[in-house]
């Protein structure tokens, strides 16, 4: 069992949804998140030319450091071992613009499950 | 040390926390999540004979892949690994109604906590 | 790779972005948790003679029982593995206040990670 955590964009939860449910994996959790990655802003200014020119420094680094955090969705997919390569590919194709932004996703361990319901336990529980 | 994370129907929240307190478990925390399990929704109409008809297929499959998130309580509890099968039953106990949606609940390793206050480090930080 | 879990007060969500970015470390999300430390709240009247007099037994535990979860924030940064030691360094920091509710850290694990614009994967998606 994998736990595949996906932090998207806003307005990607629908298709991301739409793009598990057609490779058979129903059973999601979503939540707001407030992210930054590891961006790298480029801070420039208009000169006397009328040419960009950087800007860096104390400056920058200020701006970074005050740098706000966006809203995100973050999605939690549990899946069996087998199924991490489809699921994290079906992410990536309905998430990438190809756009700073467009999200991570990241794979953790599960030691086990438990269908409440049911009290049936293991990878039945997913 | 694990971490036990519990998807269950907002209004368990209090009684669940009840049932850990009462097992000396206090420490957890809890968030709003969108959730979604692998529920088979089971369409049908009522046909001319008075009779419920299932309906699948194009339909079905459409809608569920837009199925709605319900809104849910994810509750995360750090235990000693020795409190892994009384937290579980204690969840279960009180959240088991024997119907969909009753949640689940899932098992992940921690390889470190540490108290900020104290900075205390290891299983004295759960 | 590690994921780092700090569940802090609403209030230093801030000076924990800028510490963090004082040390290199940019990528983080943060989200609203309610929660519960492992703390033994006193109760006590102020008796005839005016001095504080504990009570306990079944008041004082059907009120911890019952205790009200307190709002927290909870960021989940992920990092490689050899800067876990500075960033839960550089978190304590900014947090220790030496009073309950300074919050704590946990460190999981994380199998894989993928930076959804690029397709890169591993250490380098971090």
């Amino acid at each position: 069992m994998k736990e595949i955590i996906a932090i998207i964009r806003m307005n990607k939860v629908n298709v991301t949804k739409k793009a598990l449910s057609e490779i058979g994996v129903c059973g999601l959790h979503a939540m707001k998140v407030m992210g930054r990655g590891k961006m790298k802003v480029d801070f420039y200014i208009i000169n006397e030319l009328g040419n960009k020119e950087e800007i860096g420094g104390i400056l920058a680094d200020g701006l970074s450091e005050g740098a706000r955090l966006i809203p995100k969705r973050l999605l939690t997919i549990l899946v069996h071992d087998d199924e991490v390569e489809k699921v994290v590919g079906a992410i990536i194709e309905v998430n990438k613009e190809g756009h700073k932004g467009d999200g991570k996703i990241f794979v953790g361990p599960v030691l086990g499950a438990v269908r409440v319901r049911t009290g049936e336990q293991g990878e039945i529980a997913i």
